[in-house]
């Protein structure tokens, strides 16, 4: 197969950018950006999908160009779809705008429908490519793959800690350790998730809204923004409707081994783990949350439910914020985890980004399992 | 006084960088670098210094410049001698060589000398000006204001942890956890310090050399690069002969209670703190080190020794190399300290730099204790 072309890039840039104004909004479904050009470069059509029912990047973008779409290229970030669903085929709308070849990042990661949308296309006789920027698509919507394909979400796990990696006062208090900017900065990191995790002990402890509080003004859309489903395991039922969170709009999903002798408010959803053992089990919460159709999940935990996350190998991705303190041995760690007697048995984690934030560092890093399961 | 031009700026960071040509070689001295340059700009000679005994800064630029030096401008990056050491006074050399105008960046700290060299170029009829840079002058020569100034060296307590802040596993052991990189890193830091500080536990557990084990070339001098004193702190005599440290080339304090009744080699000298506790008192330590002439401080610890140096207030400077780990809670932090029930009891910490060295994170960071005392 012949390399891409420059040009084959610049739309493709642009079809991923165009795609991502949809993160505020989109899932279930994933983010996906559409350009119709001519074979010279030139924008006939751009179209970004904003949110589940409506219509998708390329029907946005096949209404732009009209009928210039006749013999042009499409470039869509996800192989365009070929079955009804909420809305009728994009296979089928390309084929019927006359488009003359169809360049996808990456093929849907479903398996009964991978593939078959590029073979409709080529069916109708158009010249379709795959593979242009796929690991920038792939990354894109890591959280709608990891769905998909492994039946749970994406889940990274943030950390707030001093410089010594403690994340709160031995007597459990942690507020606040990071300053107003890495606050600012995990509202919109909430704001991106379909669902925030936290644990009793936090809600028992600092007893959090865990909500998003950012406007559509500040977040820069044009739309309402969601509130992500907030998950609280409570393995115990120590939570009562008392606690602040309960109150406040959004809905909850109270994960627990039997349901809560209290009554909660209509927006509190119970579901209940049958797995053996005392504790909600993390691999069954979070195929159920993929159930759901949460694809990118938040964690702000404490030490135990963090630690265990990671001991389930649960957790892809870390974030955390780094305050300019020291706070002593004394104080509590960022994750209960077994104790090593070899340095090779620990967690081996992949930089992705360092950068400060307010007077804060915020250091991203993906773990890497040691078997190649994901 | 009337602003410092553009002209002056360039050639006092001329000078500055000249100074920092002497880093790996000249303590106990400061380093000084000096610029001689007409009124245009043009620079007639330049020096630096290289090791005590040897001729100062000023002496070298004067000798390039030669006869052009009359009623040229010297620039020095602190302010010139006015007593006959191992050295005549530059003071005297500068009004000999007749130039027209002295600026200073730094007054000497010594107050028994602090303004004698300006004023005797000002007796002599040159125009004098201080304070072009000072604070890059300061920084520069960090250790050596330290130990003139508050007695006792600047101090730099390195410290290697996983991301979640553990440096070591639960039975001591901490080879490796960060990199190659990060450990060529460390050398450097070694070789532009006057002595190295670890505890009794750190060798017992990982038997380090503790030596500086770049080469003339590596570190890009001309000379020989000088072995760190290497100062280990022994209150119960712990140690033996037999450690590796105690056989390799350089000096070594073995700073403890009473004198050990191993026979160390010739290059071992004990150091007995006669202060009451049971332990070597760190202030006493300090104070020592620095009537040894010991400026700078590379300190490499374990939690304890560095616990107890935040706790007296003993550190100047963190550096800490993070690595792509996770270790979890069982394992060892970085500093054993006293147990704090307020977010405010929490040691404050600037941030200086941070930076990749290969695969690991470092990070610096100023400690700013709560007492304007230093």
């Amino acid at each position: 197969m012949a390399e891409y072309s420059r040009l084959d890039h610049q739309m493709m840039a642009l079809a991923l950018k165009l795609a991502r104004a949809g993160r505020y909004t989109v899932s279930p479904n994933p983010m996906v950006g559409c350009v119709i050009a001519d074979h010279q470069g030139q924008v006939l059509g751009t179209g970004w999908h904003q949110r589940a029912g409506e219509p998708h990047a390329e029907v946005y973008a096949l209404r732009e160009a009209g009928s210039k779409a006749r013999g042009a290229i499409a470039y869509v970030t996800l192989e365009p779809c070929s079955h009804f669903g909420r809305t009728p085929p994009c296979a089928q709308a390309l084929i019927d705008a006359g488009v003359s070849k169809v360049i996808a990042a990456i093929q849907d990661p479903n398996p009964q429908v991978s593939g078959k949308g590029l073979a409709m296309l080529q069916r109708a006789g158009i010249e379709t490519r795959v593979g242009l920027m796929r690991e920038q698509a792939k990354t894109l919507n890591r959280g709608f793959f990891s769905r998909i394909v492994h039946h749970r979400p994406f889940v990274t796990l943030k950390l707030a800690a001093s410089l010594d990696g403690k994340t709160a006062m031995a007597n459990g208090h942690s507020q606040w350790i990071t300053g107003e900017a890495a606050r600012l900065d995990v509202q919109h990191h909430r704001a991106k998730s379909c669902a925030l995790l936290t644990g009793s002990g936090t809600v028992l402890i600092d007893d959090p809204s865990l909500n998003m509080r950012l406007t559509a003004t500040e977040l820069g859309i044009n739309t309402t923004p969601r509130q992500p489903l907030r998950v609280i395991v409570d393995s115990k039922n120590q939570l009562t409707p008392r606690h602040r969170l309960f109150s406040l709009p959004g809905e909850i999903l109270l994960a627990n081994k039997r349901a809560s002798p209290h009554i909660y408010p209509r927006s509190v959803y119970q579901w209940q783990c049958h797995d053996k053992g005392p504790r909600v089990a993390l691999p069954a919460l979070m195929a159920h949350l993929a159930q759901r159709g949460i694809s990118n999940l938040w964690v702000e935990a404490g030490a135990a439910l963090a630690g265990a996350l990671l001991e389930h190998k649960l957790v892809d991705e870390l974030v955390l914020y780094q305050a300019p303190k020291l706070m002593g041995d004394k104080a509590k760690g960022m994750a209960l985890m077994p104790s090593l007697s070899h340095m090779d048995q620990a967690t081996n984690l992949s930089w992705q980004d360092v950068r400060m934030v307010g007077e804060d560092i915020k250091l991203t890093a993906r773990v890497c399992y040691q078997d190649p399961g994901k």
